[in-house]
């Protein structure tokens, strides 16, 4: 690699402008850490004269990214757009082809395209860099990859939305409904301020997810169906028993190797208020490992946001410009393997269930019957009325249950007009 | 570097074989991760037949470490003897000297000869790597020279010694004293059986400060005096009342820029309960950045031990087999430029301070003369009396007090013969 080191930015959103900013800044001082000397010569995004934070160069401007490459010599590419497919795939695609160090906190596209770019990065013998794609500004990639290299890793989980994770702890404290918390949370630029969906529906999460079991377990990345959920349905009422029962919920992702098999979800969980994951608050990530030999080890750090997202991208440049030429999943493509799937069916667990009932005689009775006949059996029981309304919620927790018995339970609760909504379940941790 | 790396392990206690064991063990992990084929050649101890936990290849065994690196071809040696001069030192000199790699967990070799090592290192074209040396398993100096690589680091603080953290976390729950708590940590291992002095009196973690310093802030590392007070002192009276406070008792190691200079310090703190550094129980060690652009970060994991401290070797090792040649301080040796200190004097704070005293009238009048005399006000106060001995205890929180004041006064009660023993003395975080 020569002394001068050219780079592309593509995409000008929060994320990408917020880079352009900092590499400009610290271009000294990773001129001291590295011996390189960086320069923006190309930036690209929709729309040339939006009113952005900092300042472009108008000069190194190109709507279309694809040019860049053509026109100019690049070493290092930042892909900022976002999205699984589309031009953020075409970009990078066609950057490693041509031999360009790619960097990217595009959780989406390596959650879906992470095997098949990984091995063109691979065959072109340059760099695909994603520390960014998982837990914002925290090492979590690098550590697995680099500080915690020969341990067996067996279990990862923790909180990786730091929307949703602000969202919990508003409304626990705040007692306010899900859509007004979620208003706050978009005008305070925690959530998307179009289509927050993403974010919600456990989607987000389960994209980083998949990449943190590629890298603890050393296999390609599971594109099988998994148990996901989100937080939409839960209610300020959810908090109010949680309280009681000195809980907290929590939207955690969890992968771990059961029976040799990988298991990987991301669901709402209820843990204890006195651990370690019931006190990360507010928009902050948290994850945790468990391997051999170095026990269980605890990363926590500011989730979102440009930046964190930034020192995380700037970390995956400045090992790009010490000549860390790495496989981008820790080890050859080769000796990545397949790993069969956990049936969630088989999965066990207690579970915080909450009915919403038309308050008349029997109801309680036909829920409780029901429970019985999928081998559910109550470990606690509150009903709480609502006489204004005629109604009244019952909050089960079960004892351990099979999910394919709960499953089929709660499906058969949808033909019952007693119950008024879809029951709310969240798993207890 | 050739495809074979000849391995030398100096030490073999504890740790030395430990690592002896995994090296063996995981082989064929490393030549899958780096392509490297290791192979330890040689082994150096004070006693070649003592009984070890695992079986070591006597033909490799050398008792003077120095004729290894005359005999033999070593690509990479690791130090595992502890201690900052001696027989240490001169192995990893001479060791660089011969252009061989070291890695090392001597934390106390590091804080003291760290920078005339890195130099020397830096000058014959090898790397010195000593990730074990803070924070046993977690990856807490890998973080902060790449993981957060182009961050300005403000502050890092944290549980640095596991053996204090178990001690304090045992006296606050099974209410033992301090001297039947240390015996049991020395009876897990948890403490050296022989003199723990140097995890008791915060010496131990004072070294780690000066290498994590030294590190987040680009500088040499500091040789001035610092604050350094340990936990001896103590006692199940001052977890009762700090459980009446909503406290708890942690030994901290803190370093920060102040007013441009360095401010770096162990001592036992009263923190929060409901804080995150208030829960880190056990032997486990814990360590929190305050960065820009990155934010707040957190690293927990278990700090000592075989297993945790074996994991960062690995790392290192890893690190140094994929080719990263690196400056051991992140930057190069005539880049780190010395910074001055800050003076304690100046340091303001709250209290806690507790005084066993001869129960008659008058003392508390003394004592609290004294304390107005040096400025120092007071919050609160409670007297404990202790009739069957006519002893009573003290407790004062006092409000925002200069070190320097502080100082004098507590020195100031040595005269006093109705004082009956050093007053302890604990900062409020």
């Amino acid at each position: 690699m020569s002394k001068k080191i050219n780079i592309a930015i593509i995409g000008l959103g929060q994320i990408g402008i917020y880079l352009y900013n900092e590499l400009n800044l610290k271009k000294k001082e990773i001129l001291i850490k590295t011996g390189k000397s960086i320069n923006i010569v190309a930036v690209s995004a929709k729309n040339r004269n939006k009113k952005r934070k900092f300042k472009i160069n108008k000069k190194i401007f190109y709507r279309n990214p694809l040019n860049i490459i053509k026109d100019k010599e690049i070493n290092i590419l930042f892909e900022c757009i976002g999205k699984s497919d589309g031009i953020s795939k075409k970009v990078v695609e066609k950057a490693i082809k041509s031999k360009i160090h790619v960097i990217t906190p595009n959780k989406a596209l390596i959650s879906k395209h992470g095997d098949y770019l990984s091995e063109l990065a691979e065959k072109n013998k340059v760099n695909l860099e994603f520390e960014a794609s998982v837990g914002g500004g925290i090492p979590i990639l690098r550590t697995i990859k680099e500080g915690l290299a020969t341990n067996k890793i067996s279990k990862v989980y923790g909180i990786l939305n730091g929307t949703c994770n602000y969202i919990l702890s508003e409304m626990e404290s705040t007692k306010d409904t899900f859509f007004n918390v979620l208003k706050k949370a978009q005008n305070l630029g925690y959530a998307e301020p179009g289509n927050p969906k993403l974010d919600l529906n456990g989607y987000d999460a389960l994209a980083k997810v998949k990449i943190l079991s590629s890298l603890s377990f050393n296999k390609k990345i599971s594109q099988s169906k998994c148990l996901m959920e989100g937080i939409e349905n839960i209610e300020s009422k959810d908090f109010d028993i949680a309280e009681q029962l000195n809980l907290r919920i929590k939207l955690l992702g969890i992968t771990e190797i059961v029976d040799n098999k990988l298991f990987e979800r991301v669901h709402p969980c209820l843990v204890k208020k006195n651990t370690y994951i019931g006190n990360v608050g507010g928009v902050m990530n948290a994850v945790i490992l468990e391997g051999k030999p170095v026990g269980e080890s605890v990363l926590q750090g500011e989730g979102a946001g440009p930046g964190p997202t930034s020192s995380a991208l700037m970390s995956d440049l400045l090992s790009i410009l010490r000549g860390n030429i790495k496989y981008p999943f820790g080890i050859s493509q080769i000796k990545r393997k397949q790993i069969k799937t956990y049936d969630v069916n088989n999965y066990v667990n207690s579970l915080y269930l909450r009915f919403e009932v038309k308050d008349k005689p029997g109801v309680l009775s036909q829920i409780t019957k029901q429970l019985a006949k999928y081998k559910i059996s109550i470990q606690r029981l509150i009903q709480i009325p609502d006489n204004l309304r005629k109604k009244a919620s019952i909050i089960i927790i079960t004892h351990n249950v099979k999910e394919y018995y709960s499953k089929k339970c709660m499906n058969s609760f949808k033909s019952n007009k007693n119950v008024l909504k879809t029951p709310v379940l969240i798993r207890l941790f």
